[in-house]
């Protein structure tokens, strides 16, 4: 047992203390390993760090990645100072507002989830989930780009055994959406992801896990059900060996794909989450005036890591450790979409990372109309799969995505604020409203089954 | 005399009898058969229901349905509990709106009737009436499109004697306008769609009757003067004897076409309708929370004996039943067009259901548009008549229709807001108001006849 | 001297006497010539009606048309009775606005002059001016199609010597301005159009007299300025020979040019003026409930004389009465100008006349750029002069005109606006104010003259 | 020693006497020559104009410009009577507001900046650097400008070593931009442009420097660091002599080039600016009220002296007095791009004057655009080179410019607004904001080095 008193001693990148859940880490040699930075962690040193830890981490984190060593034991009760908690505005306006959540039976669509989860979220939270780069443009055209697509609907076509079921790489699924890698369910649900993927298996949904999930892989893989396919969102990591180690372990537990992402070689620009000033900086030297420069968004402690100096010629070395079927996410023109051919890549998700990344980046369904004009052997022949994110919410966005030749859409911020609402029940709802509208969707049109879905039921405004 | 006692006993699927108007009715066996679903008559059973009956049933609907044996009494007066009838919010806002309704003679335009409307209207009513799918986006480009079209107006030609009389289907017709049959008047005034029938007289205008009209056809037919020409809209039913009978009745009615619904294999989700959440859900267990999941929009109850496999081929079956002409109700592209003429059908209504099924359903001026530019022959040569509807509310809208190849315009929503507002006085209204936009339209544009408008009159903007 | 007595009983069509500024007229027979209809005249009638006759009409207008024997006499003063005079609130709200008028040298530009006779004028006056036809989709537009063109400017080019004059018909004007018809001056001022004439004298413009002016002809042309240019706007009368009459008049008087307005063979719908229901029905029975039917906008009084049966062969008959030059107004597509063309028209105001006859007609600079496009040896070889009008506010306005190869623009509602606000002086500002901004505009486009503009220093936006 | 009784004498254009810093000039023979114009002095004359002149000129301006002669003396303190300074509402708002201004490390981006500029300026100030000409099109629509054009980025290709920094006119700079010429820094910040002299050293920006700088050539050459790059704006005076004299000053200080600003033969009407009325009328007599019309805005007092005969040919006696290379500042459209090719020049600068002078004059972007369709070669060969600038404000927006062959881009007000909130650290911040989102996107684009921007990389909406 260690005294509170110790504790409060060791403070520096010398020796560095942390205390979670009672336990006293030594994280001293830790430090430059972790994946949000020195500054986090040392910001919370010297002190109970268990509430920053939970939103974050998953119960594991520690004891994956540190030695027992460095638990170097447990702290002494009695020295404890009592801290009266004193609950923040911003905790209380979420305690109230979770008090009258509104009934799940009254949700109607997805918008009507994405306005419960703003109440219920905290300013943190949902700044981190909501924020997007620079000026929010390539986030507000995901949404306006669907106003240039029009139906062309065709009557007097039997539609009464409608079946919204398909196949993405092979896998089948209840409906031709899937759920999009996210990073950091837990800000919005004590449980993080394993709702999701807990509800992904009551829908007969595929789930992207991201690596930046608050989740342990282990934790997610245990919540499978059995046989439910999970797919692997990667970051590679500048350091090499860490994606492979990681690349075995997927393998191992049983992961469907890789997802390759590549349109974050760094991270965008997020206004939103860098206002709300979630974070000490990384980077910052974390002392001096609290205000102003050394905090930052959520964002700020997550891409350190990456390797942006990956490169298209990098995916044999991939392909050189696991067999698993590559998605490229993040292709944002016909050009690339050819390359990932060549490389044999068995698909590739058109996405602007939910305008989080560029700005004027284009949204999906318009690259997609791209592809259909430039190369539409490519989707007619399915010479690989297409997918699309970014600003889906309706049944008829997806639908204007497969008759252009899209084989699935991903949904990423409807299944975060549905955790953050309602937990595991909350994805369960968006799939049911997205399978019904879809379904009706495919019937107003005068198809029956996804692969009658056509080119030519879609027109583009001038 | 049956007691009011004995009647609260029978309210489940084995035993389900309902009181209307001091009349007693076991109709255990017709819930089934109801237009509306079981749950509707089943949360009304055991009861005095003669208020949500007469919202949407006409007098005649029990005794036209039901078997002299399904009337088993009369109830004991002295036995019915005095209930002290507390009016709603609504019905207060309602009675105070109709006492200082506004002048019908200070009514300038369609949209001043819309406005009326919404005062006097039902929220119920109002939420039925305007629903719309979705994101509302249909709805919405009804009426934008129009924006997309200009007239090219000529100057010095003589106009005095300007005539807005056409025929429709070789039917005369003061103006070339047609009331769009649409479902449920009776939510907007109880005489319901006898009020149209007799204004459309008035008027000199061709009604359309919907398959879900309040009214019962008989009584419609009745409401007629000599003559006066009615059109049938019709949904076929799951089970076609249904609508063999029916289809037999119009033609001894002496009605002069019908007008197939095409466009609603299932009802578009209607959102405002649904969270107004007017009758108990199509389908669910009527018991538990009454706050949520067991109310629904009107439409909920009334597409339920819709005909989903409907195809081409069935034109054929229709056909050796009456020789009525046939039109296509919801054709919404220009392929279909073309389907319906090797079909030999009369016309095709271009319409997207007054933007009430398929989310982004194109507007018809644009569909009329595509078929100018793809198929003019089939407009110019009159192979088959051509009508719109939907978003309408000008005399500008018809004469754009018009002069691109359209017949004539159908009107839904204007001539159910102006009977909820003013009943049969209403419709004439609305009649005098387009006629009056119509004819000044046609002498600013050049032209005295009807067969004088011509495409060359419009442009679309890029 | 007749009792006030006496002249309260001729209130009928068989004996109509009104009384103005003390006179006492037998206006019977006057009846059906009145410009403004019978129901104006019947319902001031057995009354004194100087209030509404001044409003209007110039002191000249019963002593032009009426003869010595329809003036029948004096009242006796003693007779009338003493009305208290109680202001309406609308009187209250002008005399206010009056006292604190901005002062002129504050205003920059023609908004600011718009926006203070909004509040200078009486609630009818203003709804007069202002009110559109329809959905007032043609005065909007009028507005938005500017931002449909863009100029390309020239630099380096010597441009200190700058010249805005030009010449209309070949006379010559300060700029290329003038003033266009437009009816009804003293709504606003009660010099009415006299201000707008010694205006234009001062400013170097060329003006347009209405037919409906609110002052007579020969009020006007007395107070031109020696060799004042002025330019008959012509509505043509059902009765040929008042029309005739008319013609031989302002010949005599010394007009420059007829400008034939062809663009309202009847008169628009114009709702804000209907609203304001300023005057009585046109047509009605004036009796009965005076709080709906029976009252109507200024517009209603106006039209009524018009020869809606009017045709380009009619151009023959107006030049057999007169050589003078004719413009027709209200032109709207290229074909029209062809055949104005082939009549040997001077010219042609390519007008929407305000955006106040038909809805969705097109803004006069898209007509311009249509004419362009298509014919554009017409405007380069000047085959007759183009003029546009509707909607022009700035010198870049007239300046993107003048680039397409318009002569000249005119205003109507500006000038309208600066009478009601600063009378005579008002004018003046206008002109300036165009004045300065259209020699800033040439300037900054590389010209010293206005022969020098092109067409390609304006580009249209896709 | 001169008694201020008697230099309360001195008040007309025959004797005009003013005191500054307690010194007395007779400026009676520098009126014609102020470069504001002749009614600003006369209006502060026979008076302490200390506060005026500090506004707008730097300490040396009466210095250089006054011979000793007409320095006639100082004040006796004596006399001078004890004025109490009563603030204005706008001085003592603009007081708080300095007080609580922002700390600068909260800054996020460019409009961060504007919003405190906004609030810490004086009205006249904001309203000289904000105002616009006319409607205020060219400034909004060079924002606008910027939502039609979207990236095409590419993938997978590395960018870990990004590198912003690039050379203009062979000058190497930090990153593609400059500061463009502003007039007037002193309305924002008492050093004026010497805070935006050291900034630009410090984040190694090329500065250009305005004619109408409110500090002198001499003064900021002399803040220079060692090497650091000035360019000069040149407004070219209608007395050429004064412009010889400049040139030869500015070649002797070591600038770097001339931008020769074309788009501005008069200024533009500057509404904003004109109704703040922060200065005397140019022209205008100075009496009488003083609440109208002597009162105008601060570009009225800048712009009189320009020739406004200037040409092309005006080139070649530019080059018979100075070798620096010529930036045509101002050029709208690609026929001037090739006559500036055919003239030698160095550059231009695409530019709208911040839409501050033509109203509805392109954006540079739309420009540059042109240039790319219709003559590629000039930017792909880089035959001249191009720089655009107005309504820049984001990385991206500065890449789009690049990728379609922009060497690099202009920033103004940004500069103006960081000087005006934060002095020379202010233009250190805007310079690192820019920095990062530049590099960012670049990396997000998929290029390490600015040469690798390719025109592929954008598409314009249709």
């Amino acid at each position: 047992m260690i005294s509170y008193e110790e504790l409060q001693k060791h403070t520096t990148r010398e020796s560095c203390w942390v205390m979670v859940h009672g336990k006293i880490y030594d994280v001293t040699d830790f430090l430059d390993n972790h994946p949000g930075g020195v500054p986090v962690i040392l910001s919370h040193s010297g002190q109970d760090a268990t509430g920053i830890y939970d939103a974050i981490h998953s119960g594991g984190f520690f004891e994956t990645l540190l030695t027992p060593e460095q638990h170097i034991g447990i702290v002494d009760p009695a020295t404890v100072p009592v801290v009266e908690v004193v609950k923040t505005e911003d905790e209380l306006r979420v305690e109230e507002a979770r008090k009258n959540i509104k009934n799940i039976n009254l949700l109607i669509n997805l918008d009507d989830i994405e306005e419960v989860a703003h109440q219920v979220l905290s300013k943190i939270g949902w700044s981190y989930y909501r924020s997007t780069a620079d000026t929010g443009s390539a986030y507000d055209n995901n949404f306006a780009a669907f106003s240039r697509y029009w139906f062309r609907p065709r009557v007097l076509r039997p539609v009464r055994d409608v079946d919204t079921s398909t196949t993405i790489l092979g896998i089948p699924s209840s409906m031709p959406v899937f759920v999009s890698p996210a990073a950091m369910a837990k800000l919005g649900h004590p449980l993080g992801e394993i709702n999701i993927t807990k509800g992904s298996a009551t829908a007969g949904l595929i789930q992207g896990i991201s690596s930046n999930a608050s989740c342990t892989i282990d934790e997610i893989a245990e919540a499978r059900q059995e046989g439910q396919p999970l797919i692997f969102q990667l970051y590679v990591n500048s350091d090499h060996r860490i994606t492979e180690d990681t690349l075995r372990k997927i393998d191992k537990l049983g992961f469907k794909a890789i997802m390759l992402t590549v349109d974050a070689p760094v991270l965008g620009k997020r206004e939103l989450d860098m206002k709300a000033r979630g974070l000490p900086v990384r980077g910052a030297n974390n002392s001096g005036d609290q205000g102003t420069a050394l905090r930052a968004g959520v964002a700020n402690s997550l891409g350190g890591y990456f390797d942006s100096n990956l490169k298209w010629e990098d995916l044999a070395w991939i392909r050189s450790i696991t067999n698993l079927p590559i998605v490229i996410k993040g292709v944002q023109c016909v050009e690339d979409v050819e390359i990932a051919l060549q490389y044999g890549c068995a698909g590739v998700l058109l996405s602007n990372h939910g305008g989080r990344q560029l700005d004027y980046a284009p949204a999906s369904i318009d690259i997609l109309w791209e592809i259909r004009q430039r190369r539409p052997d490519i989707l007619d022949q399915k010479k690989l799969e297409v997918y699309c994110d970014g600003g889906f919410r309706r049944g008829s966005d997806v639908l204007k995505a497969l008759c252009l030749g899209a084989t699935a859409v991903g949904f990423g911020r409807p299944f975060l604020y549905a955790n953050a609402a309602y937990g595991e029940e909350g994805i369960v709802k968006v799939a049911e409203i997205m399978g019904e509208e879809i379904a009706t969707g495919m019937r107003l049109l005068g198809v029956n089954k996804i692969s009658e879905l056509k080119p030519e039921m879609v027109s583009r405004l001038a």
